[in-house]
């Protein structure tokens, strides 16, 4: 039977192993390149060739890196009794976006989700203890998402940093800055009443 | 203010550039690629790069190909006198994966859709009408989807084949195997009346 070239086809392969790609958004996407665009074709190459040359993981705090250890860890002026702990790179670069945390940082890389068989060697845990143990900070952050399974994988740090002694904080929830009271959901609003604080008149 | 390491960002850049992916999911991509799966970041890129550089469009038929004439076109038994014009090189392999049509192709990469912009130059008629004038064919066959577009170019194509006096079909359009009346929409069903046939009983 008559088929793609070779070469296309393993390009189609390829790219369904990207996440939420499938078969046939890859089959267009091949198509696009090879028949349309193939300029695009090499300089994706090329990008991608050097990205998994250059970028690896910093080996403090697991962020994205170019060197041995990344921008914020070779900042000395970054405070390192604070951790504030993360699920992935980019909650990160919307914490340093705020330009008011001055502490250090965690990339898990992963949840601690049972339901999705994500178990706890799933993230980079046991590289935060690791770290904890040999320099232990003032305090952690446990800034993982405000998800049901961001606040288990907060839960589940924070019971083994609690057991070392170690102040362990979690961001406040409640209504987001311009977030009208009437269309907020039930466990925000509950939440947000839990942990109000008192107006400073 | 803190960003991802220049080669990632390329990265995304990149990959937004292609069609249905936007900055996000660009992001998201990169983000696997460098952080969970560079193994895939190095064969995606080798994928691509021999791609453009092995895939090319058959100079007969347009169809994708790894040498000069594609596969179809190299074939002595298939009938030149038969012309299949297609949209895409999809639809192609869809033909011959019903394993009867046995005459050749011509894919135009494109459709004739004044509404988006595309006018008879984004397809490769210029190419059609050159190989046709140079070894007229029995009968072309447009092919193009039942679409608007799709009838719109076959339409706009027809016109002009006739005028060389060759003989113009079109695949018949009707109820899908196994399409239930009840479920049928408006056009479907009033071109499958239109183009009733006696039952040979």
């Amino acid at each position: 039977m008559l088929s793609f070239p070779p070469a296309l086809q393993k390009l189609v392969r390829e790219l369904s192993k990207l996440p939420s790609i499938g078969e046939k958004t890859a089959t267009r996407l091949a198509y696009h390149l090879v028949a349309n665009d193939r300029e695009l074709a090499v300089s994706l190459s090329e990008a991608l060739e050097k990205a998994a040359q250059e970028v690896r993981l910093c080996a403090t705090c697991f962020f994205l890196s170019e060197g041995e250890q990344c921008s914020i860890c070779r900042n000395p002026s970054r405070d390192n009794g604070l951790i504030c702990v993360v699920e992935k790179p980019v909650d990160l670069v919307a914490i340093e976006r705020g330009r008011e945390y001055q502490g250090a940082y965690h990339v898990l890389h992963g949840l601690w989700a049972p339901l999705r068989g994500m178990g706890p060697e799933s993230m980079r845990l046991k590289e935060l203890m690791a770290r904890i143990n040999s320099a232990p900070p003032r305090e952690v952050i446990l800034a993982t998402s405000a998800t049901v399974e961001g606040d288990a994988t907060a839960l589940y740090i924070g019971r083994q940093l609690a057991e070392l002694g170690i102040t362990v904080t979690r961001p406040a929830q409640g209504l987001p800055k311009g977030g009208e009271l009437e269309f907020a959901d039930d466990v925000t609003l509950s939440r947000a009443f839990a942990a109000r604080s008192t107006l400073s008149v």
